[in-house]
């Protein structure tokens, strides 16, 4: 049996099949309870507490990505619009489990009719609902092999953050939904631990248990019981190109040895291993968040110091990059609260927080003075104009330190990048938030993803403007947004003038490959085709035109 | 008695004073219930959805921006945070007006602490406060005169929203409150209908009701009882000052008669008459949310055609800039849901809304269509790319409409103009848009208001860039936004190349003045001098050497 789905996360990945069936029977309709109404809210209520608990607590031991969705999930389990709904159906004596029931799936349905990013959220509600009635009936809920003797494809008919947050590529070797697209969990996921999934893939669930499954996360094939040649043909292939990429090692540089150093992004001190692995030069973004989030009290000096120094002491003589702490009113801390906004990404975030909070940035800073490493560059995040600049170079030379940049993540920073770079040793461009407010786009919303394509001409034009700046200042110019992870991109920033380019770990073979594939004359001609387009996808035709590599490389 | 605060609204009023004391007591402190807590937290319930209700409804009455305001108080008391708290300050055995007296205050101390825009909506939260502990104690609220004998200048600690937006010219010649500061909903109130204002006056509340105060909203004097003479001279001065301004007269045009039409900004036809009144040539952007809000369905074909035709019978042989409906998830619309987003802002507003909702943009085109005028244009709002151009242009000749432009207010379309301009008309430059996305900054957010200073040069580098390819494609740049009404930008952007300005009806005789007073010559220096700058302050400075006319005009 073969099905085909959308490719979300490459690769090959072949295993026994492990399918997920979460069986929560539906309540009886019109059920009712005995005794008070209150009682039968506060039963409600303690529920939906415990299963927003339950996912805070897994987030907090998930860590990153995944982990900020289940926490996420675990606020939507507190709505207070749902919490109000439950309680009202409760009133109209409904049971609690079928009062649930019909306030998340009313709820289910409006998300699943609104499409895109939204439509793909039903799964969490839904994963909410059948916790909480599970939890009501006293039921355990199914869960996934941890630690299994033999890794397996996780089949289902869709994942909800709770579900894969504790997975690891050790578990799992694959991935296929029925529903999701190439926003949902799923995928994100799957990408973020480096594992192939298929997404969309209609009948996956009629898929034995245990029957042996090969996934191609690329094709989107979804073969069942394949043919052992098979099986080792498609894998041999894969391994062959995934070594042909790896072939390419050393420093980052064109085919005629202009040098770009690849760099890693990393959120915290466990992801140095796999940026070491991947062969990352250095780490040009550093986000220091993970310090920061889920405690009562900013860290002490001592342990930030430590972790600074763990990604120096990692990349000796290669440059880190640490970002100051990121925070806004859409990720509270309890030592830097910020009142609620109606635009949290266009509020009091980054920098603009430190006016707020001078000893937050005053203890950061001066860990990583401390630290007193040449290799170390410290910049700011959200900085808008030179006068901002101007203030955190003032801040971080009162304590001593050599290095400093700032994010170029605001237009307006970068249209006035020259103005920026006359405070500042170095920039870094931030293409995702850069692209959210050049595009007034939400980065996380569906509805606009259409504006979020990094070879949009704008975005390229303000790179271009970025790194033009930085040439004629003769500083350095880094890109450190998801663009830098398209092999094809990474060609044409090269071509715009970008010094240096940061990534996901996963990105850098093939991003190495690509640039060594073809000469900095290549690139900027590349980059000037792109810039000469109207529209996005004008433009990724017209650099792919002027990279030939690319499609020998099956980039 | 002579007093002193901040002038937020120019102009000289005077009158007898009318003291605005609110009086609610305060609930005594351990105050308790007889009875089931249940039923308490039901009594308090209810008196906040009154409250709420109560504001929502004078929103709606007032309509416009003071609606607006209304209807996020009427949010703020409906707040499930504050909610929440209330409930549980009755469980632990409160009275309902403690619990709220309470609850409130905290909610008002930590607003009042954190300054700025956020400080000044302490007030509001302290008016929901007293308009809830007064219903559960059974006590009326203090009213204002409506249509008294005589204008009143309006004394009051500080003004909530509820309290002046059923107001006019007709009933208050001045404000002075003792609290607030120039992003107060008294300042934004004063000037909107155009009367001086006085902010952050200490000891204005011990002023006598009844006699006779003079109040400068330019430099911040409030006199008591001042002698008729005083009076006079101070009124005279001020009606010498509005009558030089006025007597610059006639289509808008440089010293050297380089035209540059200035038109009005309007949001209904209500305002139709100041727009005349004040010598409009036209309507440079008619806003229509005005015909959608607050109704089940959405304005007939009919009743779109009479209200777009009145604005043209108005302005005979003017232009009428029409902007398509402008929604989004901040402003709801029962027949055009957006799912809630996490910012609006970045969200599905304006031309976005219509790719879900492609039936009311048809109708709204087909009424502007029948009205079939020569002088009618009309554009799109929030469009970021030339394909969004492309299809709004196609939409519209489609229905016949001859004339289509777009609004610039994302930084992508500005930086892409030429690609825009491309596909339609004309393009009309909304700077406060435009700057809230340039600098990542919402334009609601006092904590980041210094961002929104319309001369910071990122921001006329864009305008420059919109009104150079605007030229180059030899087709009409207009602005419309806040920056148009500053006599000293004004004459700014003419110099950047824009070909017209609209406005406010009262800032028109004082740009008319300005520009008047200077040769495009002289405009277009002071634009490359502000744009050489590298801060606000700096280019507003360095402008104002060029515009050496400005100061001779009082401006």
């Amino acid at each position: 049996m073969n099905l085909r789905g959308v490719g979300v996360s490459p690769g090959i990945g072949h295993g026994p099949s492990f399918v997920l069936t979460v069986s929560v029977p539906e309540p009886p309709e019109g059920a009712t309870y005995t005794g008070e109404a209150e009682q039968e809210k506060e039963r409600a209520m303690v529920a939906l507490q415990q299963v927003a608990g339950e996912l805070e607590a897994r987030g907090n031991q998930a860590g990153g990505e995944a982990g900020e969705i289940l926490k996420a999930q675990a606020l939507m389990a507190e709505d207070p619009g749902l919490v109000v709904k439950v309680r009202s159906l409760i009133d109209r004596g409904l049971a609690a489990p079928r009062a649930v029931f019909e306030a998340f799936s009313k709820y289910q349905d409006v998300l699943a009719g609104s499409g895109g990013y939204l439509g793909e959220r039903a799964a969490d509600v839904r994963d909410i609902r059948d916790r909480v009635i599970a939890l009501l009936y006293g039921q355990a809920l199914p869960g996934l092999p941890v630690a299994p003797e033999e890794p397996y494809v996780l089949v289902a008919k869709d994942l909800a953050p709770a579900d894969t947050a504790l997975l690891s590529r050790d578990d799992v070797v694959a991935f296929v939904t029925e529903e999701g697209g190439p926003t949902s969990h799923t995928a994100i996921m799957a990408r973020s631990i480096g594992v192939p999934a298929v997404v969309a893939c209609q009948g996956a669930t009629r898929i034995q248990p245990g029957v042996q499954v090969m996934v191609d996360g690329t094709s989107g094939e979804v073969r069942v019981s394949p043919a052992d040649a098979d099986v080792a043909d498609a894998v041999g292939a894969a391994t062959a190109r995934q070594a042909a990429l790896a072939s390419w090692t050393g420093p980052g540089a064109t085919a005629d040895g202009h040098p770009v150093p690849l760099l890693a992004n990393i959120g915290g001190p466990a992801e140095i291993d796999a940026a070491l692995a991947a062969g990352a030069e250095g780490i040009g973004l550093y986000r220091t968040e993970f310090l920061f989030l889920d405690r009562a009290e900013p860290p002490s000096l001592d342990e930030q110091v430590r972790a600074y120094r763990a990604a120096l002491d990692a990349f000796p003589g290669g440059k880190v990059v640490v970002r100051m702490l990121d925070g806004g009113a859409d990720k509270p801390l309890p030592f830097l609260t910020v009142p609620p906004e109606q635009n949290p990404a266009l509020g009091e975030r980054g920098l603009r927080l430190f006016k707020r909070a001078p000893e937050v940035m005053d203890v950061q800073l001066s860990a990583l003075a401390a630290v007193a490493a040449p290799e170390l560059q410290v910049m700011a995040p959200m900085v808008a104009t030179a006068e901002e600049a101007t203030w955190f170079a003032r801040e971080c030379a009162d304590k001593g330190l050599l290095e400093v940049g700032v994010m170029i993540e605001i237009p307006s920073a970068a249209l006035r990048a020259a103005d920026v770079l006359s405070q500042v040793d170095f920039v870094s461009i931030g293409t995702n938030d850069l692209s959210q407010y050049a595009f007034a786009a939400d980065r996380r919303l569906g509805a606009v993803s259409d504006l979020h394509d990094p070879w949009q001409p704008a975005l390229l034009d303000l790179v271009a403007m970025v790194a033009g700046a930085a040439g004629r200042a003769d500083k350095p110019c880094g890109v450190c947004g998801e663009a830098a992870a398209d092999a094809a991109l990474a060609c044409v920033l090269a071509g715009l003038g970008v010094s240096s380019l940061s990534m996901a770990p996963s990105a850098l073979a093939g991003v190495r490959a690509g640039l060594a594939a073809h000469t900095l004359e290549q690139c900027r001609a590349a980059a000037e085709a792109a810039r000469a387009q109207p529209t996005a996808a004008d433009a990724r035709a017209a650099a792919r035109v002027h990279l030939p590599g690319l499609a020998r490389l099956g980039l």
